[in-house]
């Protein structure tokens, strides 16, 4: 049985790596899909885990020769999922978790149909607000910058299967598991069991 | 928010009301919807609990009246959902649990796009022989009748939303609670969240 694949976005601001951090860790099946990137490495990142650090060259590289799935320009940097780790865990039955933003996603279900996209809210609008300002290390103009972005993506998000609100990370993380699982059960997905002979 | 209407169906034999009693037990939202019948009451059941045992009269009225989702004919006896005490239900926004035959399934779902269909499966087909014969209730002619209305309902399961095998009742279980979950979570049930006044 080929493996899921799963989309999360949301805006800055809305506690979504906290949970996907939780999702990864309470489902051992679920792979995480490491992305392309030429921004800088952090301190206490690591390449090949965080994201494949990669120069301007070697991305334009990977573009030009269909190796990645989406790619999208953001703050002056490319961040890209690489089609082939992703296949080859779909193709081994495993889960793909992708944590990418929204115009990526959206070109991942045009790519592939059967991509399940899950869309992270915050409780209100004024929460992405207070957490960004909360946050103390984000200009007051990026901020606006974010607000703005974030107002877009929510207008986006209508294209989402689903949409899972993070008004609690416990309650998001177990709509997030669920969500697989029943895609799992759907009857597509399954119409081999049907047969008298399995 | 509407209350979801979830429809869960099963060969004889599958093991499908130890699952759906512990469903029902597990999720305290849900209600189960009391069928109409015909057939006699037997020991130890309840009118208005397991069944509203009605007359042939009662029931050819709920008919011309229209009170019946669906009914159908099953041994002898005829068996329907009324309509008014789920339509009240899910108007509160309770969601609402029905456990009907094959038939009666496709014809909700024929008036009711919205409804989830989820068809219990056997671990195998020769389970379901197996558990007929373990009964030891059950004449050996009545088994091969079940076992061949088992074969044509297993025809009509890809027109199920969901499939749940019951090889494990705790695994099903968990299966159809997943499935109520991320249903839930669906865009369109959600979209007023998208406001940013919310």
């Amino acid at each position: 049985m080929r493996g899921k694949l799963i989309v999360i976005s949301g805006p800055s601001g809305v506690g979504k790596s906290t949970v996907v951090k939780e999702v990864m860790a309470q489902c051992e099946t679920l792979q995480f899909s490491v992305s392309a990137t030429t921004r800088p490495m952090r301190p206490g990142e690591v390449d090949g885990k965080n994201y494949y650090f990669v120069s301007r060259d070697t991305f334009q590289r990977l573009i030009d020769e269909d190796q990645l799935l989406e790619y999208a320009e953001y703050v002056g940097n490319y961040y890209g999922t690489p089609v082939g780790p992703l296949d080859e865990a779909l193709a081994a039955g495993r889960d793909v978790l992708l944590d990418i933003e929204v115009q990526g996603a959206l070109r991942v279900k045009s790519r592939r149909p059967d991509a399940i996209l899950i869309f992270m809210l915050a409780p209100s609008f004024q929460d992405i607000e207070a957490r960004l300002y909360g946050r103390g290390d984000t200009a007051p103009e990026l901020i606006l910058g974010r607000l703005e972005r974030a107002r877009w993506e929510y207008t986006q998000a209508v294209n989402y299967d689903y949409l899972v609100v993070n008004d609690n990370v416990d309650k998001a993380v177990s709509e997030i598991l669920a969500i697989l699982k029943a895609e799992k059960c759907k009857a597509p997905e399954r119409l081999h069991l049907l047969k008298e002979d399995n």
